[in-house]
């Protein structure tokens, strides 16, 4: 992957100043650079370094005047950290979808469906009936069960495992170890004290432009039809559990280590802090902010909640309670002052009658 | 998989009503089923369903007696929900256990031993002197370690990691990516600051009827001849620690991403919520009740307690005193309040001596 | 593997009393020993199972007289117990890293470099560049991304996912379902209330003698060229969480379950408990203790503290407050109590007034 200074200058509609002709292969900063490589320079702190970096371009504002002399060669733009961003985000892009081809030796059911642009890691296996979009790469030991379906433009990296019947949408990001379609656990009480497995018979469905962070797991629904359903845009970080019949409305993010138990409802542009707890059969509205720990024991009705605490209640009044919490082993003290005192009082009043 | 009308009704000693040679391949909800597929109705509220419904059979209570044409075979039976249960349990037995056979490339060593009706996925990697009992499922990505042991009738979903010298009983369930017989977490300090490892070297045994969820991690003990013992019947969901020499007794219920530090014994029959952690060398009861995210720092000697909280204690008492930690600003301000008027009448008293 | 009676003795520095030419295959505990078998006695209250044990040879200490016949083959070291942990050790090592050799199919890029004493499991996948050290076992289905570096005498277990760019030192070990390099999670928010992903474009450094459990999750850096860097000793349970851009101190120690948020900084020598969580962005001083459960929202700038609760402060301070949280229901009864009688007392002044 290489282009000209030229050609970057063109994407990011900037001006050149030097040698357009030569080659950058690699993004960095403008304190570390070498010769290959662009940087930029943004904010006024960091001017002296535009003046030793030996990065072979730099993006500068376009009404940038060098105090000294300038190796490299410029583009000029209207905002450089903008325009270094979208570089970034192209080479991220290039660099996630740059795999392609074949390798060998994976595993592919003769009934199962491919798009164009496609890359199948060695040691991937692709079930029977599966059907999977165009750009799509499945990265090494990662398993598409039977059935499965899957739109274009997504990742699915080294060693994610997706369950039979599963579907997942278009631009969606799945992390190493991240396991989908899991049986929900279901469990049924006898007389006897031990349990009886209730199968599993539902599936999961992963909406478009979803975020799928390593080792999370999200299992699939218990009742035919039925479906474990995280919506469109929804972005889930590392070692999440999504229980089953879960439902994950639109741009809801959830940090890592977060749980939430079967059949509760998620509302859409909701920010679940790491480790939260919810528990199950809940209805969370839109726009809900859980913080870190904090433990769901009751649907949230209202929207635009922020709420702590475990069981969790609004974040405002916690902090407050938490803040006395504290100082108890002093009120301790204090009420038995008080105590000590008014029965005192009472027994002066007392002797005086 | 195709069964007819008068097959299914013979399993369930129903009896049928229509034409009982019709095909039925799949189950499903009577509001949705198609044809081809078979329903039941048990809910009055439901009625309306089976005078619309394609279904080609639906298994109704046996003195059902229509209001209007119904256009699907009937079964008629003593209790429609048990007999749509019975063959949901049926199907997915079918399900599960459908695979058979073995896909290349997969890996087993010659010293292996395998039983009837084996399945082995490709990329499935088998051990030396490994031991598998009759009907194993061995999915695609599974790695079974040398010298392991598994009984009869076991699923190891794709991606199971199985480390060496682990036993696993019979009707064992294991989901993707969980992770039996890693080293347990042992390291002793040495005067520099540095940790020294404390080599592990005890097993693992999972007995019958245990299911584990995807992505759970149960360490090996320490010692040699020693093992992590989870009894049989435990259901343990996802994403659980359980540390090296932890014990877990019969038919014991473990909800997601709770942990167990080392050495712990668990007792038969406890329910243990979501996120729960437990510390080490602990005994807890028969029958133990833990809420969500409960801490346990001490041992539970009494049988069939509920505890919460962390430090955990009882259910009841806990919710008491979180009741009160709402209303604790509150209580900074009357017990203020209090202060200010005792001392006050403190004065008066004196102001009038 | 088998060594002589002699052998181990001169490996032990002991003097052998009976026949060292006797053949040991195994460590076992005195009570549980077999033929073939080493043992040890070492606790005064288990010498009666030296008369009776079958273990081929047992390590006594220099001055042991027997009461009885003894049958086995005496060792006579110093320390009888820290000779047989040197055994357990030696024994750990020769086990961890006795494979060798290549397991076919197994997948190594053209331009992968690989040192000395190499295990290469079966369906193991070794990407382009990569470069591996001397003594490095990589267990089956362990997938290394372009350009990894890996150095001398590590175990990167079966399953473990390193993404593309880390480096790891020597003397590793990494454990099944270990994911090393995932993206951080890194979401912008835009104007319609969906997420743009920030590309995550920096790396991950494991430093030498890091030891990370099953299941764990190390993110990498945002940035190019910056890190999230595991110092040398460091140890990590199971199913840890580790954000982008955090640093790990020097032999720090986590327990399963804790979570470590984007951009902290953790210092050297600290104990960090189960199911931990530490907010972004923070730094924690040298040596500090955090309990498990404990929720960290600011920096711990003071070293040497033991933190508890969330969000935490001192310990000891916490547990009073604890014990005085429990008792709220009874303060709540003794305020009410003392407002009735302050009023009363208040009421009879205004009377008598």
């Amino acid at each position: 992957m290489e282009f000209t200074v030229n050609q970057i200058a063109a994407m990011l509609g900037g001006e050149v100043s030097g040698n357009g002709n030569e080659k950058i292969n690699m993004l960095a900063k403008i304190q570390d650079a070498k010769q290959g490589q662009i940087a930029f320079l943004s904010n006024p702190k960091y001017e002296q370094y535009i003046y030793t970096t030996q990065a072979t371009a730099v993006i500068v504002k376009k009404d940038f005047v060098p105090k000294k002399e300038v190796v490299s060669t410029l583009i000029l733009v209207e905002d450089p950290y903008i325009s270094f961003t979208r570089l970034l985000e192209e080479y991220h892009k290039l660099i996630s979808f740059q795999k392609s081809g074949v390798e060998q030796p994976s595993f592919m059911s003769e009934s199962a469906t491919i798009g164009k642009d496609f890359y199948r890691g060695a040691f991937s296996y692709i079930g029977n009936n599966v059907k999977i979009g165009d750009g799509v790469k499945i990265y090494p030991h990662a398993y598409v069960g039977d059935n499965v379906v899957i739109g274009n433009h997504c990742i699915l990296h080294s060693g994610v495992k997706i369950y039979a019947d599963t579907k997942i949408g278009n631009h969606c990001v799945i992390h190493s170890g991240c396991v989908i379609g899991s049986d929900g656990f279901g469990f049924a009480p006898q007389e006897d004290g031990s349990y009886k497995t209730i199968p599993q018979l539902g599936t999961v469905i992963i909406e478009d432009h979803v975020a799928i962070g390593a080792n999370t797991v999200i299992d699939c629904a218990t009742l035919f039809g039925d479906a474990t359903i995280v919506h469109q845009g929804v972005k889930l970080d590392n070692l999440i559990q999504v229980a089953h019949n879960v439902e994950i409305g639109k741009n809801t993010v959830i940090a890592a280590q977060a749980g939430v138990s079967g059949s509760t409802k998620i509302g859409e542009n909701c920010i679940i802090g790491g480790q939260v707890g919810i528990a199950g059969h809940l209805v969370i509205a839109n726009h809900t902010g859980l913080g870190a720990q904090a433990g769901i024991s009751k649907s949230i009705k209202e929207e635009g909640q922020k709420l702590m605490g475990s069981p969790a209640y609004d974040y405002g009044e916690y902090y407050k309670s938490y803040a006395v919490f504290k100082k108890l082993p002093d009120f301790q003290h204090r009420l038995r002052e008080l105590e000590d005192k008014v029965k005192k009082s009472e027994n002066t009043s007392l002797s005086v009658d």
